[in-house]
């Protein structure tokens, strides 16, 4: 058999990966790393540090140069992501059948945890059920930034029998949900918070969430926000990216 | 200074532990721990494992018993519930200034993560808040039994561009909430998932994830809700308790 492992490594704190997937990444043969032609150094740097941390053998790594993603503006925005769906698809059974032989085990390190918001996932599941040979699939979950974002401000994501939802940005732009008190954002590139009306709603804001730099700004979002958009402007400029979550309450 | 740990353990498999909640507990000077009147054997059993395995240094261990909870039926419940908490955060109190000196690191073990349907973190927040001497209060994430299900079942919780609800069983009484197309829901004593619509509905149930006794079941709802419910009270019957979450998805 060959095995292909997805193994989630947390959102930022090296110290937030599992005994799970440290056994994991030291049973890998091969690692698989997905490479973005505007890859953060950071990003990189951090994720040699967690093979090198846990791995005192020698590890086969094959590169594989992603495609990069059509712009939200193409013409043919659905049929372009179809086609960029299909062309990593293929690049990526390409190189696991080149790869990963029988009885190896080959992985791909994941930010934060496998099963939210990462589309590695999807990805391996149809590159698994179409391999030429049989390939197990196992999925080792991780630390998101959800959970991060609420260890870090030292709060519940959830209010006594009430529900908490985990939503992409665009679906805030009309305001919070009908009937949800707490929502947590994720890589919102458009700081829908600071749109929205802020009556009745606190902000925890964080960034760099478990790491050196991270930011951390909480309280009612009418108060916060323009301080949030500042600090965020300013984190940018000085370190050329950031990887930001925050949870919006109902207070 | 003195320190507070609320130490997230993870949902079941005992490498589902991080290496901050590893150096948190080997950090520890004195271990809180919650003792219901109920208590489960096979819990106690993971909870001391856990500690035996990561800790070579005595352990200076406080056991709290735990008041117990007043019934849904009690005529006064709203004050009843008031009461007991006021009772925890009192016992508790008195026993973190007894027993947590100077300079010393205390900690509680939370299973799955200390943010999500988890009473401990807010108890602990008030008992910092109005402590005799200044106690710091830390919160390691762990891997809630969210991720746990999704990452056995090796499914994404979200899909592409849509949000996700983790919910309380009584608040999908009357089916699934509007706009959402999955909801994840944890330790409902009802079964909530067996008296609603299935049409359109898809089920992946999980229960003891991560232990040589777990259980998944997935498919259709109106085809595998019959199953789950064989399967569960078979189980129940075998072990004596259940710790079961799922996914509802709408296909």
């Amino acid at each position: 058999m060959r095995e292909l492992l997805l193994i989630g490594i947390g959102a930022g704190d090296p110290d937030w990966i599992t005994l799970q997937a440290v056994g994991a990444i030291q049973r890998l043969d091969v690692l698989f790393v997905v490479v973005k032609s505007d890859e953060l150094d950071d990003l990189v740097q951090a994720r040699r540090a967690v093979i090198a941390r846990h791995r005192s053998e020698p590890l086969r790594v094959v590169e594989l140069a992603d495609p990069p993603r059509p712009w939200r503006s193409a013409p043919d925005y659905d049929q372009a992501v179809a086609r960029w769906r299909a062309e990593r698809l293929a690049q990526w059974s390409d190189a696991v059948a080149a790869a990963l032989g029988e009885g190896e085990v080959g992985g791909f390190l994941v930010w934060g945890d496998p099963g939210l918001y990462e589309s590695t996932l999807a990805i391996c599941t149809e590159l698994v059920a179409s391999a030429p040979n049989p390939i197990t699939l196992d999925v080792i979950p991780g630390i998101s930034s959800a959970f991060a974002l609420a260890a870090r401000h030292r709060i519940p994501l959830n209010r006594q029998g009430r529900a908490v939802q985990l939503s992409p940005a665009r679906l805030l732009r009309t305001g919070m949900p009908d009937g949800i008190d707490d929502v947590v954002v994720m890589l919102d590139q458009h700081q829908v918070f600071a749109s929205i009306d802020p009556t009745g709603l606190e902000l925890y804001w964080g960034a760099y969430l478990g790491t050196p730099d991270e930011l951390l700004i909480a309280g009612p979002l009418a108060e916060v926000r323009d301080e949030v958009l500042r600090v965020r402007t300013e984190a940018i400029a000085r370190k050329g990216w950031m990887f930001d979550t925050y949870l919006l309450r109902r207070v």
